[in-house]
């Protein structure tokens, strides 16, 4: 792994073209081995179903006649249409007699739910899988998988669960595990993020992350990418980031990274982990944004969906409560942002609106808990802080003692940020606005939320960070 | 305030005696500048009412003579009986008067709301605190403020903000935010986690944190401290962590660590906050266990409150999905924890148990999405991990597919924890239990939940670095 990735010249020269297209925007289905009653791999016949999918849909099992009502073929041989896309999710035994029929049928695209192949770590598995490797290429077949759970997209009424968001938007999220595909696709959807793709790709014997990735890269209707990565080939990345450098932001949460994750992932998916070092330096020489965990995942796919890069980083902490501000100054030093110095105008303006005690007029700015009482005091702060040229994102954490004030305050935050490209982002601590529906026209208007301020800064720096990266290339 | 730091042998040979029991469980008190109508400092009355405090209560206020129906005294010295503590909440002009008032009464402790001291950094706030102390020590009073809100203390019904729980656990709280407080309470209360106590101490002019800490620290109904300080004299912090050593934990969450943070905190209630290396090496020498926002003080106080310390931090993931417990393992290692390596006997027992394909019986133990449906898998899976001699720690990420299966799921977890020391930590992952009123029974049988394997594996790691602390002393 180590050779592949110091190889760097041949893996740069080789440019990937994505070949994926056929995945995400089939025009027919089969489903190969749809499971009679309730077993997992009925969640595929389930998701087209709940996502209205409205071309060809293809039942095939080797003895059901019907099922669940619906018809079935005995053989992908026996159906009449063209089939653009087959999703099997067969014994593992039947898969390369079904994968010799996707070739006579001519089938492009094949995604391969079955498991207990190369992840199994013995001979066998590895070797079967080589051999289906083999001959879908025979057949000219493009493979996603085995042991993966494919492609979510919602435009063209796909879904591999059911219950995914019907609505389409501008994220991709290319995930080796199915489940947290379908974990992030919904957690997404929870502050109206919706994503255009979600592919899991599983072991990746053919179509790995690297092509998928280009793919992405590539297609206009995707503006940020995130990924969950146990392993892959670090030079075919290496050539992909080359390629599509500064095109878009790429977060990445990539795992077994340590011996003991490394372990792991080549268990769950098959993959090699690798070094740690190795990745830190090709992820700081493409600009790309690393997480280690959901919460951060989710916290800067927020921040880099919801804002456009500007500015210099240059923050005020609005609060109500002293002490978090105290915490989020630290955090915006640490995190290497920088704590905006308001305009001696705007500290005028704020020493004539707050009260003279329980506040503080330096930055972080404290309104005091009065504030809670009297909303006048955050919004206006708030009015002062958007109008200094010296500020370039506001964090704000507030709200009333009750929901209708507190729908007056987010409706102030919403109204604030139509009037002005600068960066606002809210605070729903613990103790303030914790009720989602109020918080639900925030998301909406494209406010990025955070339970914590510490957090918010995180997810922020992630954001300036990648802003110096893009403006260092230019 | 470094010279205070480097003098360490003066500061720990003066051994700090706490007094501030007459804060804590006062026989009587006096609410001094009770405002008439809704303004902050109404807080510590409806605290009070609503606590049900059942000592004498006196209302002081200059001109009204009845507030909200209870009758006020017009002066401190007009009320008949012996008053404990007075709160004042009066204006700043009018604080002198009263504490000379205070003196005469022979009130024994003041807690001081009323703001526009130290923290305004101008030379007159400072002048007039010093000028307060001054009055106070002249009259043998002790005094807890200026700018804070004083005492929650449950067991002697005594609170500065309506709606605080009224239960009372093992737990304190040691706050220079007062706001803060009120949240972190109300924050634990949610996971039926209660506080012996908790004090906000503001600019604390006169009894400071490291006194608060030796009280906290000798008395025997706390068992574990956490704080949010702004600043001290590391000096005499030292000389009660020096004191009170391997006593029982201590969680810090200390800002103002930075210059920005140290500003902040300079506005906020007076505070230096100081070098950051400074108190690292202070926090490392005597197993002081740092915290640096709201979530992770949380989720420390939880793994504490709820584990007792033993094993030897040896950690097995069981999961249902893949991806998380990759990732977990990478935590694990990263966290300088130890992935478990299940015994012989216990892998084959795995692997007779479980499915074949789609899950892995290595450590972690990936019982697959399967589980979810049979519930059995993970729950014998957990009996498997928890007989086996070689781990000391189960996280457990999982649930049904139902809220009843849920139900049961959790019961499972109460049922096999109740016979074992061993440590369960449960994870709530996204997409899976979510509903609080589910999780609530784990919370009552002392098991800790988190968000995500990572924060649990975190919090787990400082209790394993205390533990080794702890370990070391003997």
């Amino acid at each position: 792994m180590d050779s592949a990735y110091d190889d760097t010249m041949s893996a740069e020269s080789e440019r990937i073209i994505p070949n994926i297209k056929g995945f995400l925007h089939p025009s027919s289905i089969a489903l190969v081995g749809v499971p009679r009653g309730i077993k997992p791999g009925k969640v595929f016949f389930l998701g087209l179903l709940d996502q209205g999918f409205d071309r060809p849909l293809y039942l095939v099992h080797p003895q059901a006649e019907i099922i669940d009502g619906h018809p079935t073929y005995r053989s992908i041989l026996d159906i009449p249409g063209r089939v653009d896309l087959a999703i099997i999710m067969s014994p593992r035994e039947s898969v390369p007699g079904i994968l010799k029929e996707c070739c006579a049928k001519k089938i492009g695209y094949v995604i391969l739910y079955t498991s207990g192949f190369s992840e199994t770590g013995n001979k066998q598995g590895v070797e079967e899988e080589e051999n289906i490797l083999a001959l879908a290429r025979s057949g000219g077949i493009r493979i996603l998988g085995p042991n993966c759970m494919g492609v979510y997209s919602p435009a063209s009424r796909l879904a591999p669960f059911p219950f995914m968001p019907k609505e389409s938007g501008r994220l991709a999220f290319l995930s080796q595990s199915g489940s947290l595909m379908n974990l992030f696709v919904n957690m997404c959807a929870g502050r109206r993020l919706f994503l255009r793709y979600a592919v899991s790709y599983g072991n990746s014997c053919d179509v790995d992350f690297p092509e998928l990735l280009a793919g992405m890269m590539d297609d206009p209707d995707v503006r940020v990418v995130c990924s969950y990565c146990e392993g892959m080939d670090p030079g075919r990345l290496r050539g992909v980031l080359a390629q599509s450098r500064g095109k878009k932001p790429l977060i990445m949460w990539k795992v077994g990274r340590t011996d003991a994750g490394s372990r792991a992932a080549a268990s769950h998916t098959g993959s090699l982990g690798g070094k740690e070092t190795l990745w830190k330096s090709l992820f700081r020489q493409y600009g790309v944004i690393e997480v280690f965990d959901i919460e951060e995942m989710f916290d800067t796919v927020q921040v880099f969906s919801f804002l456009t890069l500007q500015g210099q980083g240059r923050i005020a902490v609005l609060s109500g409560p002293g002490g978090p501000a105290v915490s989020a100054a630290d955090a915006v030093e640490t995190s290497g942002l920088e704590m905006a110095s308001p305009g001696a105008d705007t500290m005028q303006s704020l020493r004539e609106l707050l009260p003279s005690t329980g506040t503080s007029v330096c930055n972080p700015i404290d309104v005091g808990l009065g504030a809670s009482f009297d909303l006048r005091l955050y919004l206006e702060t708030l009015e002062m802080l958007m109008e200094d040229p010296g500020i370039d994102c506001v964090i704000i954490l507030g709200g009333g003692v009750s929901d209708e004030m507190n729908e007056q305050y987010v409706q102030g935050l919403i109204d604030r940020k139509r009037r002005s490209d600068k960066h606002i982002i809210a605070i729903a601590y613990p103790g303030f606005i914790q009720n989602e529906k109020i918080l639900v026209p925030l998301y909406e208007s494209g406010i990025p939320v955070y339970p914590t301020p510490e957090r918010a800064i995180r997810a922020y720096a992630r954001m300036m960070q990648y802003q110096r990266f893009i403006r260092s290339l230019t």
